[in-house]
């Protein structure tokens, strides 16, 4: 069945200014790797993950776990499988031309923050779901779902001024799903710390395109 | 080099209201399929593509690129493209099962919103670049990017009343890449119709996943 839908409308002055000061808290936004071991509270984080879950997906599959991590046992846990696999990814698996590129962001193997930070969010793509009769579920456009959920999540976030670094922890994912007990259908996507920042946090000097680089009008 | 970074930060209360209040502003997002040919202000959709343009990419690549239809021959020349292919992929080429598994949301081949919308939006991902020197420069994770950059473009949508469907034309891409003049860099990943829901839009009358099957606390 479909049903009458008749969203909030807002008069052309309020659109223009909300449309500038959602640009103007979005610009803001940068990836931080030096995160405030400071508590921050778990109903923000529940609304951060309840906002993540209204994206869209492939024929409404919502194919997203979201792992909530905050047990310092299992933070470490992460961490050593973390490090232990970007060590081998920096100093010898991706070879140098990925170092190189990587270099302008001077990050490497060691990720303090994974203690450090309150909460690491692991979220998790299902790649087929299970019907009720036990058959595969076809999740159609997993991966892109699920990254424009982490989109509208990464929003949420610095909508209420936390910050977190997308980070894609390579040859991670198959110990960090068994470690956090993930059934076999799921495939790790992002690994997201999230905290304050750090009093002393600095960030990559880096510029974003210009606008003319990324849009045309026809 | 780095630089410092100290971002804006909100009292508690402020924080735990600015979390409640975009979840409810975003849990009121759906797919719409009915839009109004009403004009919107054109500097709301550019402040829009600027969000997205805030994102996150793979050691920093920005392989984006948004092309804003609003031209109404260029806007028929696309329903076209996308109302053959998309007969072709309901009526053979999909199979009974993709047409059953999007039975519930009631779509067909026919597309009027690429007429009536005052605005697409066409999202090409750049699969790789090129470097001053003629050679190919990697994007690292260039779907997943280009996918986060359309979750913040699609909440900075629904933060100022516009409505969207987020579609996938399945084998309209090559076509739709000549049409518009893209190079042969660039993939069609999204295409966005942009305006006003229809006075008389529905929606499917859909559920989301309550909390507890998308989040895990440990
Ligand atoms: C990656 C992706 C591809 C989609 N492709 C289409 C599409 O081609 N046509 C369409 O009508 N809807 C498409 N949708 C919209 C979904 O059907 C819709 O998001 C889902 O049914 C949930 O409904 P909601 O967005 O109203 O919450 C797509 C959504 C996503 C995330
Ligand atoms: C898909 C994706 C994967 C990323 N992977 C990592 C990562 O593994 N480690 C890391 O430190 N940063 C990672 N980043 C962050 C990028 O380096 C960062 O977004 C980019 O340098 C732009 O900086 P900004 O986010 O501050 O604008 C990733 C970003 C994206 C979108």
């Amino acid at each position: 069945a479909h049903v009458p839908y008749s969203p909030q409308r807002y008069p052309e002055k309020t659109m223009l200014e909300r449309s500038r000061d959602f640009y103007s808290v979005m610009n803001q936004r940068r990836s931080v790797r030096f995160i405030s071991p400071e508590p921050v509270p778990r109903e923000v984080i529940d609304n951060v993950i309840h906002t993540a879950g209204t994206a869209p997906s492939g024929a409404h599959t919502e194919p997203w776990t979201f792992v909530v991590v905050s047990a310092p046992d299992m933070k470490h846990k992460i961490r050593l499988i973390v490090e232990e696999e970007e060590e081998m990814n920096y100093r010898q698996r991706m070879g140098d031309k990925w170092v190189q590129d990587l270099a302008k962001l001077k990050t490497n193997w060691i990720k303090d923050y994974l203690d450090i930070a309150p909460y690491l969010i692991l979220i998790f793509k299902q790649t087929f779901g299970i019907l009720p009769n036990g058959k595969k579920k076809t999740h159609y456009y997993n991966e892109i779902s699920v990254s424009i959920s982490c989109g509208i999540l990464l929003a949420a976030l610095q909508n209420v001024g936390l910050v977190t670094v997308t980070s894609t922890p390579l040859n991670c994912g198959p110990q960090l799903r068994l470690l956090l007990q993930r059934p076999a259908n799921e495939k790790l996507l992002m690994l997201l710390p999230v905290g304050f920042p750090a009093s002393d946090a600095t960030v990559p000097d880096l510029n974003r395109k210009p606008v003319t680089d990324i849009a045309v009008y026809i």
